[in-house]
């Protein structure tokens, strides 16, 4: 399934949804290829009891140790928050490159990781060695690099929805509101009460109100594109399907619609996958892909654009964006390995 | 199932599904009994057909004269938006009180109504005698009414949410954002591609961004609670659920959240369907109930409130808020047949 | 919501979904009211913690103590399998009449207890105080029983299909086939990986396959119908919804449809909740309603018939025919605070 | 995405579900290409209209004329029931390699289609021209075969569990009974009320009850490989997902369960689809995939043996296998193109 040539590539916390992803689509890669799973609680079990859908002989998961990388290309790192930091910091220094899928490396600042997770970072000083992994934002800083912290699932559609705009000078920085409905599947596979079928099913709910940590991670991004300091209400929910994820931008302009999408042509024409398109978009159009649809209208009324991004939190809002940094990291072709067709019905 | 001495009440419309809802809590009503149901083109259909969860003997579905309702207390009209008028002011000339679902006379003046509608109102003199039947609000008004517009789902929980708060001056009436999402009941029975099991299963989507007609109607209500001129951005999504509607709304605030929630729960203390709750709640609460949660927090970070409020959009959105109405203008006690439970898993 | 003059309920295991359903029929019911609400592991929780859906006041959930049901009519037991034998012994030596939801008095003898649980009953000499609770086929047996065990909601549909023919002489006792298929909401409410939202959603599985320990109960039903020794096959199914039940059942018969259809109308033309009908029905139709629907087709190229029933198994399944028992053993009328009507969408 | 030297492929009836499957494996195929795109009522359409989750350029929908193939290597024909047997028979004229995913040309003889189908053949003489496109039992006939007829998703799922049982004489051939639940893409794209999402979410029912045309379908392929006569009951129901098959096959046995699945292992453990597995299997593991896993156990009780196997129905039950047999059909490795690894969650 891969080529001899390819790149040796360990993905630690193999276990969980995102990881499972990584699992499929090195599998699939033309020049990757799998040389280490690590798991944390599930480490022993066979890759098949974990993921049942993904067959391919008898894999086990080890450990999360490092030394198990050895040699490898690059390793991505899919475990909770907190976890990555020190195993980040081990394989770095083993010279194994590293995209963590986590948050522990996407703040810029100490102070910017504290906003946003109430605790002082462990290792303060290597925030700085790390890039923020949203290739349509920030591709040369990700080409060659090897650390990179890919971002969170709602912070890429928010980003991608409202980050060329202000960086336009389209939009006021403050007053912006992103509302965001997630897939099950973005809240982990965590065995909870909150996550059984009977409390999820046929229900929506808000969650984190006023005080998610993704919020700090999108004014970054705005900031970071403007030079500006950017404010933003953001507002989660959890809504009965397994993967996809829309988010609902709200901002201030005073310029029209055609204005508004110029600008965004003008961002993502070339990009192989972001797409603004003519009429909402819904999730299923990108679930399995790594593509993100965006749709913006100006409501006169109110001085405001409203801006509807989608994509599939698992793919473009994780395992797909953690390819596709890869590649840039790696040299491959940036859209090596990643499917720009969904799956319908 | 019912007395002999009830309300007797016609029910045109019966066989979409807020219809249905109308139907089965009729006959489930201690004070009302069922005296005649019609349709548009399920007319001359046996009701066990077209509803066939309501059981209760052979019931056939006529015609939408309006003279098949003569001497009957009260008509519900649960018909599409336009169908309404005429067969609503027949009704009332023939002494029966009436209480439309539809939207055709939700708006107070012809201006509102031409701004929500994009045309004239048919009747636009019959406007100013209609009350909006929102109880919570309005409820003097629709005591001993006879001719009530019941609110849409979108503007029921967004205007109990929101109303409170604006009337107290504790938000600011401009630059407000309400976010909805709802079940597919909200979108009706119509046989269209894109309400197939197909389409809809695992995916959301916004619809009508900019242009929602429900907008001007929350407006309208906010105005009418202040006297003053408010303006808000409105964007819709439907989620793969059956039924239930949460509305995330935003609003400019100086106060902190126990400032929001003292005002809340001073205006809903002692309602029967209203209840202010301290975690964000989930549709599923709701759904079968005809009450409505509401849960705000302050995010200093913005200074802006954040109010969710759930309902379930046949019962509170529709059909159990309309006998919420003609309990008061029946003379019956408000909480009259609605129940309060809802149905869980 | 009661009248004074009613009979006044326990129930254990109120935490689960079948007994949050009880409390839930019980508060609405005309002349019972709850007397106390007992739970294991939830014992001390508020209601409203634990049932969301289910408002009305402060009430906290006791302990599992039986004198807490001191003085009362009767209790629900509604405790997982093996929890329910030492209670229901001491409730009953108190004199409160008993309707067990579990399976620990269903079986008729100690052998077939053996047969369908792999150990002996802890209280042998006591099964044959307990009645079965399925009115439609044992009615006379139930009216003014004090020790009721309310049969499993598999049992529950295979049954009404089946037993009328096997009584008549219609079908074959050997070779029965029965496979079924449940929401969710029947696996109970286990916070277990298997029923995550992640886990259920979009999939179907069959298990217990042959191995079920419904399969001996279903048997025992047309073995006491019949006086002979009849053998099934029975395969259960999880489906990716909350609730519903669907039960098909193939048995050799030498009779065609209008025979088959004969015999059942005969059985069923009075009864208030089973009814025979034309077309195979959904699940759906009967979601909130103790009604049960029967359709049946002989395939005459196989000699056999294929008999489908619905129920909701937390309904017709569970606490709807708890409550159904209880009305025969209190004295009230059968259908009393029972549901007809279902709920769509 | 295609090599230069790859087979140049036709897809009639592009836009149904089994149509958009074809186009996004044949776009996937490392040596198939798409010459043309057909569609009946979708004709003029772009495929990104019909199909939003299927990226890649503008490229439109054409008519059905078989012209349009002229020169191609091999023609899917993905249309409805009755709809196949002139235009393959005229792509066959042409030199056209065709493989029909319908119904016209997969029974063997003119009387057997009118068992199933209740009229008589068009082309009756056409019929043994064509080869049943079942690779696991039929390959030898498929390899280099013009005119292949794909079976069905049931008759799929049914014949590779009790296929190999019946060839080594392990199971009895009368007295089968076959139950199988479908997600709703099997019942295909028609706009119809009964497959709304308000019809279909969290409902389950049967249909076609004694009567499915794809029974005698099954039970040709038992007979084709047993030289006998089988008889068979088939029901099949309808749930709430969007793919996925589970057949649960019950047959009588005097065997037990390890003597049954030597059977098994011994007719798959070399195939790279078909998989024999110690535990009931989830549809969801071979959403996705074009692999089926079955299980199998002895109920000694009643002397019978249950198969369940799973399938992904638009998979190796429609566009998966149509590609399998195309691969054969053409000389190339018969798993190119074909995904072993499903989605999850």
């Amino acid at each position: 399934m891969n080529t001899a040539v390819g790149n040796r590539i360990a993905i630690f916390g193999a276990s969980g949804y995102a990881g499972g992803e990584l699992v499929r689509l090195v599998d699939a890669h033309p020049s990757m290829e799998i040389g280490y799973l690590g798991a944390h609680s599930r480490s022993g079990s066979e890759l098949r009891e974990v993921h049942p859908h993904l067959p391919g002989g008898n894999r086990e998961l080890g450990s999360l140790n490092p030394d198990r990388a050895q040699g490898m290309d690059l390793a991505f790192l899919a475990l909770p928050h907190g976890a990555s930091a020190l195993l980040a910091s081990e394989l770095a220094e083993m010279g194994v490159a590293v995209v963590d899928l986590g948050s522990d490396f996407r703040m810029d600042t100490p102070q910017r990781y504290r906003e946003a997770y109430g605790a002082d970072h462990p290792l303060p000083e290597q925030l700085s060695g790390w890039v923020y992994g949203l290739p349509e934002l920030f591709r040369d800083r990700i080409i060659g690099a090897s650390r990179v912290a890919a971002p969170g699932c709602y912070p890429t559609a928010a980003s991608l929805a409202l980050a060329p705009l202000a960086a336009a000078g389209v939009i006021e920085l403050e007053g912006i509101v992103v509302n965001a409905v997630s897939g099950i599947s973005g809240a982990g596979r965590g065995v909870k009460s909150e996550l059984l079928f009977g409390s999820i099913d046929e229900s929506v709910s808000a969650y984190a109100v006023g005080t998610h940590r993704h919020r700090p991670e999108m004014e970054q991004v705005l900031d970071d594109m403007t030079g500006g300091t950017s404010s933003l209400s953001f507002t989660p929910h959890l809504v009965p399907m397994q993967r996809g994820l829309l988010a609902t931008c709200h901002a201030k302009t005073s310029r029209d619609t055609s204005e508004v999408l110029e600008v965004l042509h003008a961002a993502y024409g070339n990009e192989p996958f972001v797409e603004v398109v003519d009429a909402p978009p819904a999730t299923r159009w990108v679930v399995g892909s790594n593509r993100c649809l965006i749709h913006a209208v100006v409501d006169s009324h109110t001085s405001s654009v409203v801006v509807v991004s989608v994509i599939d939190n698992l793919m473009k809002g994780a395992a797909g964006q953690a390819i596709q940094c890869a590649n840039l990291m790696l040299g491959n072709p940036e859209d090596s390995g990643l499917p720009l067709a969904g799956w319908m019905p």
